[in-house]
C-alpha cells in the first residue's frame, strides 16, 4: 500500500471531500487544496497533505482530480495564474469530475496537451450519500489509452465507471441524462396533478403509470407527490435531494450545448425555463421534484373563486 | 323616442349593467333579468322593467341582448328550463355579447333557428370604462341580413361595430385577438426583464422597441414594467385592468378551438399554461401584465445566493 | 359453456374485432353491430349474431361492450336515434372501451342511469397484437359493485384489469399515461439527438440513460433512434406502432381535461403542439417515435450551410 | 472635404459594403479589408484603399468600423494574430456593428482598453435596402464621452442612432428587439392560422387585430399570410427578407444571455426552438415569416383523413 503514488485533489466541497476520503481509505496519499481553509483543514486532519494553490498540487502529483462547481472555476483552476497548468509535469493525468460545458472540457484538454499533460472529463451521477459510500457513477471522456489509468482511481470512489468516448463525451452523457431527467420529472408532476384533479388516487395512478408506457425514473423511483413513496424528498417537504438551482444550472448547460450545435430541444428548453422561474419564485433550494408543488393550486386560490369572479370582472380586452 | 320597441337584456354584471344603461339613455325601453336580485333592482330603479327569468323576457321583447360569463351560462339562459328559447317569438333577434366557444355560439344559432329566431354572436373588446362611455368594440357574427338591425342597437353601446362573417366568427375574432395579446404581453415582459438584466434602462428599452420591429400593443400602450408608462396597471401594483384569471379563461377558449380544429398554436398554448400557473401561484386577480412581476427574481433569491450554494449542493443527479 | 348469456359488442374496427373474437373463443354468444357491413359480415362468419343498429343489440343483450374511435361516435351509439339507450333493458351493464373525454363518460353514465342501466368506462392499453392475444390492459371506472361483473368479461380480452375508481377514472388513467408517454418520447428523442450531436454513440447513450435517472419507457423499451433497438418502429422507418395522429388525439383529450379542470400542464401542452405540427408536416401516419426524425437536420440543410450564409444575409431586423 | 481623416472598415459583406460606400459618399477616405478578395476589389474600385489584414487597417486609421457575421469572427478580427489590437494606435475609436453576444462586446472593450483604444458596440436594425439608403438604425453601447465621435460616422450610414448605455447595451437592445419580434411573428402566424380555420377572412382578421390590443409589427407591417399585405415576403413565397437561419442565430444569442443572467424567457426560448426546427425542416433560407407556412396543414394531410384513420388505427398505447 505504501508504494502507491500520491493523488492530487482540488475542490473539497460536499462532493469532493467524501471522494477524497475514499482515496485515502484506499491507501492513496492525497495532496489537496480548496479555496476554503476549513475544507483543507478537514482533509489535513485525515492525513492529506494540503497546499494553498492548484499549481503547488501540480508540482507534487502526477494524477490529479478536480471537483468544482462550474465552468469558470474549472477554467481558473486549470489555466489561472496559480492554476494546475502553470506547474504541471509532463505525462500528468488530469481528471475533472465537475459538471461543465463539454466545450470547456475540450478547451482544457487542448491547453493540457500543450504542456504534455492529459485531460479527461469524468462527471458523476449520484449524491453526497453515494459519494460517501463510493457508489458514484462516473461518465468518462478522453483518449482511450488513458482510460485504464483513470478507471483505477475512479473505482475507489464509484460503483460504475463508463467510458463514453473522446474528451467532452462524459459531460455530454451527464448533461443528456439530466435533461431527460428534468423532462421526466416535470412531466410526472403534471401528469400526477392532472390525474388527481380528475379523481384518481395518487398511489393508484403511480402504480398504473409504472406498469405502463408512462413509466419513468421520476414516477417509479422518485415520485414527486407527497405520500406516494417513502424515502424521497416529496415525503420530506422537498428538503435534501437535488436542488432546483442545480437542475437549472445543468439545464443551462444543456441549452448552451444545444444552441451551439443548433439542436432543437423544445421540451428540454421549456424544462429549463420552468426551473428558472421556480428559482425566481422561492424554490431555489428545494429538491427539483418540488415542481409538483409549484404547479398545484395554492390554498385560497381555488377554481371556484375564479369562476365566481368572472361575471364581475372589471374589463374585457 | 316613445315609439322605440323594447329591448331585452339578460346578464347585469359589471359589463352588462352599463351596457343596459346606455340602451335606456338612447331611449329604448329595457326589459331585463339577472340571477342576482340586487342587479335587477339597480336597473329597475333606472326605469327598466325586470322579470325573474329569461323566458319571461323573451315573451316581451323581440330583440334581446345577453352578456354572460361563460359557455354553461349561455347554454342555460338560452336552452334551460326557463330559457329564452322556451318562449321566444318568431323573428326575434338574439345577440349574445358573452365571450364563449364559437362552437357553442353555432349550437345556439341552430337551436334558435328551430324556433324561428335569429342568433348572432357579438363579443366585446374594452372594459367597464368603455362600457360606461359607450366606447366598446363589438365583433359580430351572424347572417348578413340581420347585421343592420344588430348594428342599430350595438352602436348605442359601442364606438366600433365590425361584421366578421357567419355565426361564431365574432367569437373567433375576439379569441384570436386575445391570444395574440397574451403572447405579446408575456413576450414584452420577458424582453423587458432580459433587457434590464443586461443593463438597459427600462424606459429607453421601451422606446427602442416601440420604434422598431419589436413594437406591440403591450410594449407601446400597456407596458408591464412599473415606471415605464403612466395610467396603466403596472403603475398601480397591477390592480384593476384585465385579470389574469380572465385571460386564462380566454386562452382556454383559444386552446379548445385550436384543439378542435387541429390547429397548432405553440406560443398560444404556452401562454395559456403560464397564465394558468400564475392563477395557481396567487396572481388570479392581478392584471395580466403582472406576468412581468411573476418572471422577476424575488427578493432574497438573488442569483448570487444561488451561485454560492452551488459548490455545497448536497447531491448530483 | 352453452349456458353463458350473450354479450353485445358494438364497434368492430381493428381493435374491436379481435376483442369480440376473444369473447367468442371464451364461449360467449356475441351479438354485434358496426357501421361497416363488411365488419359485421366478418364476425357473423365466426358465429356472432349481427344487427343493423345499437338499439337492436340493446334489445338482445344485457351486457354490452363498445369500442369506438372518439367522443362523438360514443354519444351517437349511446344516445342517438338508434342508440343503445333507446332500447336498453333495466340492469344492463354497459362497458365502453373507447378512449374519450372522461366528461363524456360521466354524461353517458348519467344518461344510462336514467334508463336503469349501468355504464362503466374501460379504455385499453396495448395494440392490435395485444388485442388478438388477449393481452390488453383495461383501466376501469364505475361503481365498485359492478366491477366484478365487468372484470369477468374483460379478463377474456386482457391480461390486466385495473379498477381505477368512479366513472371517468378509467379514461383519466389512460389519458394521464399517454400524456406522460408523449412527454417521455419527445424528451428521449431530443436527448438522443443532442447526445449524438455531441459525439456520443447512440447505443452507448441509451445504455447510460437506462441505468441512470433519465431512464423511461421510451428510452428502454421503444427507443426512437434507428439502430438502437430491434423490433420497434424506429427500426422499420417508423411504420406500424402508434400513429402520430392518434397520439395527437389523446393529447387533445389531455389538454381539454386540463383546461376544464384549470390544471397547468406545460410540457403536456407543448407535446400536444409538437405532435400537431408533425401531423401538419406529413408525419400523421408514422409511429409517434418519428419525432426523432422530425427534429433531426434534413440532408441539404446542414449547419455548415447556415453559417456560410450568415455573412451574406440580405437583411438584419 | 479633403481634410477628413480616414476611416477603417472591416467586413465587406452584404451589409458592410453598402455601409462603407456611404462613408465614401460622405467624403471619408476608407481603408478597408475583408477575407474575400473580390469584396476588397469592389471597394477598391470605388476609391477605397485596401489591405490584407485588420492589423494593417489599424496602423492606418484611428477610427475603425467592423461588420462581421458572428462572435468568433469578431474575436478573430480584434484579438487574432493579425487582428486590430496587434497594431492599434492609442486613442483609436473602434465601433463594432456586428450582432453578437454582449459578453463578447464587453471582452473586446476590455482588451481594447489595454491597448489604449476605445471599443463601442453599435449593431444595426434594417436590411440591405436600408444600408444602401443610409436608413439603418444603430443601437450604440459604450462610454458616453465617445458617443459623439461615433455618432458623426454612424449618421452617414443610418437614419437613427440611439445611445443605449455602457458597452454591450447596444447588443442587448438589438437582441431584445429581435426576441420580441420573433415572438410577435410566430404569435401572429398562429393567430392568423387559427382565425382562418375558424372561418375568418384573413384580411378582415388582420384589420381587427390591428385596431385592437393584438396589434404588433408583424400583424400590421409584415403580415405573414400571403395576400394580406403587399410588398412583404409573404406575398413573394417568403423570398428575401430576414432569413429563418438569421433569426435562429439571434434567438440563440438571446437564449445565451438569458441563461447567463438566469433570466426566464419561456416564449423567447420556445420561439428559438421553433425557428431551430424550421431550419432543420428546410426553411433555413426563407424569410422568418414563413413560420405561417410551417404551421399550416400540408396538402394531402387534411384533418378529414385523420378522423377516418382513427377507428382503424393499429395500436392503442
Amino acid at each position: 500500500m505504501a508504494s502507491k503514488t500520491p493523488v492530487g485533489f482540488i475542490g473539497l466541497g460536499n462532493m469532493g471531500t467524501p471522494m477524497a476520503k475514499n482515496l485515502l481509505r484506499n491507501g492513496y496519499p492525497v495532496i489537496a487544496t480548496d479555496v476554503f481553509p476549513e475544507s483543507r483543514k478537514e482533509l489535513q486532519d485525515l492525513g492529506a497533505q494540503v497546499f494553498d494553490t492548484p499549481a503547488e498540487v501540480a508540482e507534487k502529483a502526477d494524477r490529479i482530480l478536480t471537483m468544482l462547481p462550474s465552468s469558470p472555476n474549472v477554467i481558473e483552476v486549470y489555466t489561472g495564474a496559480n492554476g494546475i497548468l502553470k506547474k504541471v509535469k509532463k505525462g500528468t493525468l488530469l481528471i475533472d469530475s465537475s459538471t461543465i460545458d463539454p466545450a470547456v472540457s475540450r478547451e482544457m484538454a487542448v491547453a493540457a496537451e500543450k504542456t504534455g499533460a492529459v485531460f479527461m472529463d469524468a462527471p458523476v451521477s449520484g449524491g453526497v450519500g453515494a459519494a460517501s459510500l463510493a457508489k458514484l457513477t462516473f461518465m468518462v471522456g478522453g483518449v482511450k489509452e488513458e482510460y485504464q489509468a483513470a478507471q483505477e482511481l475512479l473505482t475507489c470512489m464509484g460503483a460504475n465507471v463508463v467510458y463514453c468516448g473522446p474528451v467532452g463525451t462524459g459531460q455530454a452523457a451527464k448533461i443528456c441524462n439530466n435533461m431527460l431527467l428534468a423532462i421526466g420529472m416535470i412531466g410526472t408532476a403534471e401528469t400526477m396533478n392532472l390525474g388527481i384533479r380528475l379523481g384518481l388516487d395518487p398511489k393508484l395512478l403511480a402504480q398504473i403509470l409504472n406498469m405502463s408506457s408512462g413509466r419513468c425514473w421520476s414516477s417509479d423511483s422518485y415520485n414527486p407527490v407527497p405520500g406516494v413513496m417513502e424515502g424521497v424528498p416529496s415525503g420530506n417537504n422537498y428538503q435534501g435531494g437535488f436542488g432546483t438551482t442545480l437542475m437549472a444550472k445543468d439545464l443551462g448547460l444543456a441549452q448552451s450545448t444545444a444552441t451551439n450545435t443548433k439542436t432543437p430541444v423544445p421540451l428540454g428548453s421549456l424544462a429549463h425555463q420552468i426551473y428558472r422561474v421556480m428559482c425566481a419564485r422561492g424554490y431555489a433550494n428545494k429538491d427539483f421534484s418540488s415542481v409538483f408543488q409549484f404547479l398545484r393550486e395554492e390554498e385560497g386560490h381555488l377554481p371556484s373563486v375564479e369562476s365566481r369572479a368572472l361575471p364581475r370582472g372589471s374589463m374585457c380586452m
